[in-house]
């Protein structure tokens, strides 16, 4: 077998076929990141055997490249909300994720998210996680210090605002600068090293192993390039990661991200989880979506900047999440985006890459420089100083913090799809599962033993319209627990 | 078996359980409409048996229902090209398909479409389809007249017309009106009436029959409320249409055409045939693509107009296609989109369904009517309307034959999604099929003996971003008749 991705579902061996067992245990995981890490430590905690498979040599997974954010909220605020005097309602949360993933919104997913996030909250946090009781308020991606509760999605920005009262639902571990990654998987391994729960590293999972009734048995791996047939009486749990270093699967599913330049993830987000659940009869969801973004804060000052399109036309309120930024980016005729700001705002944005693309004292000179349109450049930035100055944008109702005309001199960076600015993506389709876990098939029946977490299922976020900071890590780590737990209680 | 529509595949039957034969064939096709009469004669021609099952009480499916235009050319052109001055390159063709098809396209499927299509315009003049070697000049959607050739695309818009060099493609019957597919199908009709080919009315097809390989072997099709089983030796072509009457399918595949209100197609669109075929083994491709259009030619007057949005900004060239102008539609923020036109240019766009708006005799009373910025819409018409005195859109490159300032009074047309304005609908996504028909299994293999065409197979047109009249009916009628040869020449 190949270790080269491929876009093809991986067939299961068949269960009478198995001459022996090299390995068993109640639950197999494949995959020691957020969401394997997560799972095991429920299972276990639950009685069950447990056994980790993890490709590398470490655990980490994406996690472990993240920041680690987890998007928490609800039920009265978590400890950090309430300390910080937020009182952060259920309905809230749950109105604005189900606003936030629009059509493809899974309810009963958000519902159980929104209900069980502050105990979440204090899961975490029993397991070692450490939240200072405190906010970061500049607009940012992750809080640079070590402080706690930020916004890190459209919460404040229209319509969400107008469907739900803002609250900040961002969590940051104590820790400064971008290592709640490498700290939060420190925290979850020394966990599961706490607990008799048998790690594998090394370990590539090949194929699942089905009886003839579709029942998943166990799981086939390689270790020491010898292929081993792992039992696992309860059940088998999917935490591979997404597709998104799988270039073939990406193509099939996803073009739309070749604009985007920088793949988040692991090198082994090559899809082989999902493929080997989808052999098993698994059906896979929303496999067009992606997460698309371009970071264009840190620092928040280039909010007070407007976005324009080849037109000169602007196209959306700038003071949206960054990805909601791509995915609207994505929807603009022609070929040039620019971000036109006073030269004083001007400050690096560190993740944005973004070349500069025009300066000018007139407006005249700035669009000669870009190459556009003067008079359509002309319009826009006086139409929007001319509400700015009252605190108004009747076109997009940015908020009015962000809200103030831009003077000369001007600058535009060059946020054009392939000029050289970033544009990082992952994928949001994977496995149809049920909140458990539970793998369903076409029929959205359940495969009995298979279970999935983390992004190779299809998780609670979908796309980048709506997208968060923290969703992901948090999704991960909450549907992992569930799974653990839900693997753990099944009479295998 | 319940006939509500279902969203799930349709499992076959096991060839090792049929207990007796109630009918044998060699090729049996599901659905009497534009592709299964053109497979049913190729095959017929080719030596086979032949067994059509349709499910309602006549020849027609959607094509029936459809103006039956059918997109071709290249090869020198058709004898109507000639006629009418035009020399089609293949090329020409090839290309202009390939960038109207984008990422999506499938140039397996473009290339033999574009050699064969001049071939394609013989055979069904051989079966008896008449064309007036005219040409209609008009912008329409299909010709009213009985002239024959028009411009049915995007292939005299920016940027189509940079790459290929524009020519009309769409071929219309010599009918008076919108009689076209009435009269093609029954042409094709009285073809298969001609031939030994056995016509079974009232009879829906059940689910496939396959043996233990997955191999197709037949197909359990109900008459008289009773099952038979139908062994087809050398193969099934499921021609069974779209799934744009199955609600359960559109709510989890194409969400995006809630905001339609017209669906285009026959009550037996329910992607029954997509299902079975899934149920076989067959991969379901581009199921998210969808035909959405709004139809606002013609008359070819209101092109002189311009569309805004919401926020009363220009966003696409006027002159493109009526669906490329609804996916762009759909790409905007907020709520309204307005054609806003001289008052003396407008005339009744019969298929539209649009209220006005608003009227005025400045933009200021006019914008108020709408409910559009005031300001936003004097530059946007203005700006406008001194490039077009010169022959100029610098901003979206609509074509000067259509450029002409716009004066008062001025009138809105409200095209705004929800509206009541027509939005018409059709799905694109279906099974994934070779060129020959073939129908393909995830891992891109071959199944024995299962062929679909139509809209049951995801074709040549995949995207409403470049779609252009007579391609459906063009896809169906020429990859019809390119499978029931295959499954004639199948040594089964």
């Amino acid at each position: 077998m190949s270790d080269t991705p491929k876009s093809t579902p991986t067939k299961p061996k068949r269960f009478s076929t198995v001459e022996q067992w090299d390995m068993e245990t109640d639950v197999a995981i494949m995959g020691f990141g957020g969401a394997g890490s997560c799972a095991a430590i429920e299972a276990s905690d639950a009685g069950a055997d447990v056994i980790i498979f993890e490709v590398t040599a470490a655990s980490g997974g994406s996690t472990a490249l993240s920041s680690a954010e987890v998007y928490m909220g609800g039920n009265g605020g978590t400890a950090v909300q309430k300390a910080c005097g937020y009182d952060d309602s259920t309905e809230d949360m749950f109105n604005f994720l189900m606003a936030a993933m629009g059509e493809l919104a899974d309810e009963d997913k958000i519902r159980m998210y929104c209900e069980n996030s502050v105990e979440h909250f204090d899961w975490l946090v029993s397991m070692g996680a450490k939240y200072k009781n405190s906010e970061y308020k500049e607009r940012a991606i992750m809080a640079v210090t070590d402080d706690c509760l930020l916004f890190t999605g459209n919460e404040k920005s229209y319509p969400f605002r107008e469907i739900a009262k803002p609250c900040p639902r961002g969590h940051n571990l104590e820790v400064e600068g971008d290592n709640g990654g490498p700290m939060l998987m420190g925290i979850l391994t020394e966990q599961v090293g706490k607990r008799p729960i048998r790690v594998e590293y090394n370990a590539r999972a090949l194929t699942l192993i089905a009886d003839d009734d579709g029942a998943i048995q166990g799981i086939v791996v390689r270790i020491d390039n010898e292929e081993r047939n792992v039992r696992a009486r309860k059940g088998v749990i999917l935490c591979a990661g997404g597709f998104v270093m799988n270039q073939e699967m990406l193509k099939k599913y996803v073009p739309q991200v070749s604009i985007g330049n920088i793949p988040i993830g692991n090198p082994g987000d090559t899809g082989a989880g999902i493929l080997m659940g989808q052999g098993a009869g698994g059906a896979v969801i929303h496999m067009n979506e992606a997460f698309i973004t371009l970071p264009f804060y840190p620092p928040g000052s280039l909010t007070f900047g407007i976005f324009v399109n080849a037109q000169a036309q602007r196209f959306i309120n700038e003071d949206i999440y960054h990805a909601r930024m791509a995915h609207h980016i994505l929807k603009q005729s022609g070929q040039g985006i620019y971000l036109i700001l006073n030269h004083d705002d001007y400050e690096h944005p560190p993740f944005l890459g973004a070349e500069v693309a025009g300066t000018g004292e007139t407006i005249e000179e700035l669009a000669e420089d870009v190459g556009l349109d003067a008079d359509m450049l002309r319009h826009t930035i006086e139409f929007y100083n001319q509400h700015a100055a009252n605190g108004e944008d009747p076109l997009f109702h940015k908020h009015e913090a962000w809200l103030k005309p831009i003077e000369p001199p001007y600058a535009a960076l060059d946020c054009t799809p392939g000029s050289g600015v970033f544009y990082p993506y992952f994928t949001f389709g994977g496995l149809d599962t049920l909140p458990t876990g539970e793998v369903l098939t076409m029929e959205r029946e359940v495969i009995p033993g298979l279970y999935a977490a983390g992004r190779t299922a299809c998780g609670v976020p979908r796309t980048s319209a709506g997208y968060g900071s923290g969703m992901s890590v948090g999704d991960a780590t909450f549907f992992g627990r569930v799974a653990g737990k839900a693997a753990a209680a099944r009479n295998g």
